[in-house]
């Protein structure tokens, strides 16, 4: 709690907390949760750790903008500090606090509900406000955090966990062992050390996607890392925070995607892909197995390759490298 | 339960449900299975989606072939529909229903056999008809379906999943939250959705087998996934479905083996490996870290890189490659 | 039970069980214990596989020390057999047997300690004799071993699984469906069949670590597989027997590092790297995503591609791979 009576803090108190000093911002005004500059209200505080957003800060209503000393956003609220990244992560944790978890001695909380014609099997655990839909199967040794929303008709296997808040539509199916909700993987430097970012966001995933066997989908920091109806993704799949997934993509086995990168819809990723993070892949594009995706994919592609390019131009490079060794000892016996 | 009494139809009924027309096939006949072309008998429905099976199709003495109509097999019976992959998906779903799951409020159901000297941890539960052989241990948060079979002297460690119809051999040792029998990913495109293939197979490990945590083994489409005699996985590793593993293979973390791949005895794939699906690598083969296999491997190889060749020739191609910077800077000197 | 009166052997009796010879070692000296060759003293017993190790061999204060009948010690206490890493196996079996597990009807098991403040979940199993300190969090369907200690104000998350002997400092972060201390991957072939070389170590975590969903980090084959304290891993990586990782890592998503490997301070590995076993990666060093390190990397390098080399070059490796295609073609034109 705080002097404005909730999870509300002043931009003078931030600012305290911080070690930091404002500038174009009157101390008494309120924030009360933390935004990325182009999601951002007037209530929210927001942050400028890159100077290529610039423009994106100079354009924010924003209540108020984390800058370092040797940015100067004008007439833009501002908190000048030297990281602003880890005044973002501190903010987050101010603003966004993890409640305690509520266990109740039944497996089934009782503020919990539980649809019609569900199936719960013994030792399974479901969270306080959680909402199942009706006719869904939840197998033995499901864990469902708080404050979740299952979809009709959905069918969680053996041993899924389910994080607080998360979000499911309709006849989803999660294969034994997946993990949906977990933290994202943030970290600042300070002093020596990595401190955590707070991960205070969620997941959700549209009607009929299917997950496979110990995948893990990580909540957003802020806001959802979203998986779009009809996505079907394999085992041991790694989907990171933030991540944006479209309609009726094929994710198979082993393939990361790095954080905040968006898919559009019916993409392939073939077995072992990897991506950057925050590029985007269009619509109806194929990667190959194993590629590696270093930069934005055209809608319509198909790439491979570490670092994927166009597949007829892997394959060229590749039949060249094939025949290299053999020119290489031709030029020399000459 | 169709007309016919039981888990079968009749050509006829399966014609009108999938929208398709019989030819040289009486609409009497019943099928009571799906098989693939080379496994089918006469009360088997079977398919050609890809014309290169041609011959197999003609040989095959299934009681009814799904085909396209564009494909004419003579005087074999056929069932003529527009996408037949998609007929064989939905003939599955009618042929081999997955059974709804029968818990018991007793985490060990009361129609289960545990044999002899076994120890089962609180927090374990063990699914409908399932047979425990004597002497294994079940550690905390297993969880095992119904109509499974373990050998004697089995350990499963905290969190393994098995799903229903897996079967184990003796002194079979499954590690932490590693996964048995779930789907095999298998989806086809119908009107803009992906429609999945229902995976009515099951999992078979022979004696022996060990099998590293969170390593996700896919039940068959139809019939087994099989790990053969003496073969040791590692962490992390996905087996996908249909995949078939000789004897005192070893299989080191991360690597994917795609579906219905099959390898011979003795063949170690090192980390990380990856192999495209449908071929074989032969007994007593190699693949070094990371490589990624791309068509079949003959006996006693050795073999590395992306796509994987000979490992002699993966060196020389990397030598070849890092001197070739310099050859080109030179080249432009002249 | 031996003739010794505990869980030690006299040569004499090792060398009948192994069907081996002593020279220069008395019949009557007991060892009452595995250790590698620098680590060996007065009671240990040793072993020398590979001859390079040699030097260390004939340094060795150990007991005695298995070899093979073509290595000669001189005047160290030898016992010679055909197989002695054979030897080192078994012999793990008998001086480091792994106790039966002993699990009581409630899920806290009576002997464990739990610290002030904690909560535990239902469904969460605490093993005999473990330590739980102040503050800590264990969520539903956690699975902690016998003889575990963890440190103050720890959080696991549902799923996770400690196998026995595991050991946290303080304010360590376990994500869903994590497991440590499983067997680490060892096997030596005999009589073609693959023998498990007994996994008798531990797994040891510094204060302020954190570990992702699904991340599985192996137990050494004697001794601890240690990650230092801050070090920060992501999701799905796997960290196998005997490595040794340093303080304030960060290790992204899918990584895989290969037995006893070593990283120093300030190592960040990018997503889906591997690593070979065996090399140490110097301090303040980068591994770009999905690379393969194959020997060791000095300190405070930036490397990148399979094989990992300079990150520099690395690129110009790729830039002049992309214009070969091309420059063949001329040539051939010419």
């Amino acid at each position: 709690m705080n002097s404005t009576g909730g999870l509300a803090f002043t931009c003078a108190e931030l600012a305290e907390r911080l070690g930091g000093t404002l500038r174009n911002c009157p101390g008494d005004r309120a924030v009360t949760e933390v935004r990325p500059l182009e999601e951002a209200g007037e209530r929210s505080l927001s942050f400028l750790a890159n100077p290529k957003y610039r423009a994106k800060a100079l354009e924010s209503p924003a209540g108020v903008i984390l800058v370092d000393p040797k940015s100067d956003l004008g007439d833009r609220p501002q908190l000048v500090m030297p990281n602003p990244y880890w005044g973002f992560a501190r903010a987050i944790g101010w603003l966004h606090p993890e409640p305690t978890p509520e266990w109740s001695l039944e497996p089934v909380h009782p503020t919990a509900q539980v649809g019609p014609g569900c199936r719960l099997a013994p030792g399974a655990t479901i969270g306080a406000r959680t909402v199942i839909g009706a006719g869904s199967v939840i197998h033995p040794g499901v864990h469902i955090g708080e404050d979740c929303v299952l979809g009709e008709g959905c069918e969680l296997f053996p041993g899924v966990v389910l994080y607080r808040r998360t979000r499911l539509g309709l006849r989803v199916r999660l294969h034994g062992n997946a993990v949906l909700g977990s933290d994202g993987y943030g970290y600042v430097l300070v002093d020596g050390r990595q401190e955590k970012i707070p991960q205070a966001g969620w997941v959700e995933l549209g009607d009929d996607v299917e997950i496979g066997a110990c995948t893990t989908v990580d909540r957003g920091v802020l806001g959802p890392t979203r998986i779009q109806a009809g996505t079907k993704i394999d085992n041991q799949c790694q989907i990171a925070h933030n991540v944006q997934i479209g309609q009726h993509c094929l994710i198979v086995s082993q393939t990361g995607i790095s954080g905040s990168t968006s898919l559009g819809d019916y993409v392939t990723l073939a077995g072992k892909v990897g991506t950057a993070g925050h590029i985007h892949i269009g619509s109806h594009s194929v990667a190959a197995g194993n590629s590696m995706l270093g930069k934005d994919v055209p809608e319509g592609s198909f790439v491979s390759g570490y670092l994927a390019r166009p597949h007829r131009q892997w394959l060229e490079c590749q039949a060249a490298l094939n025949r290299l060794p053999g020119i290489l000892k031709a030029l020399k016996a000459k």
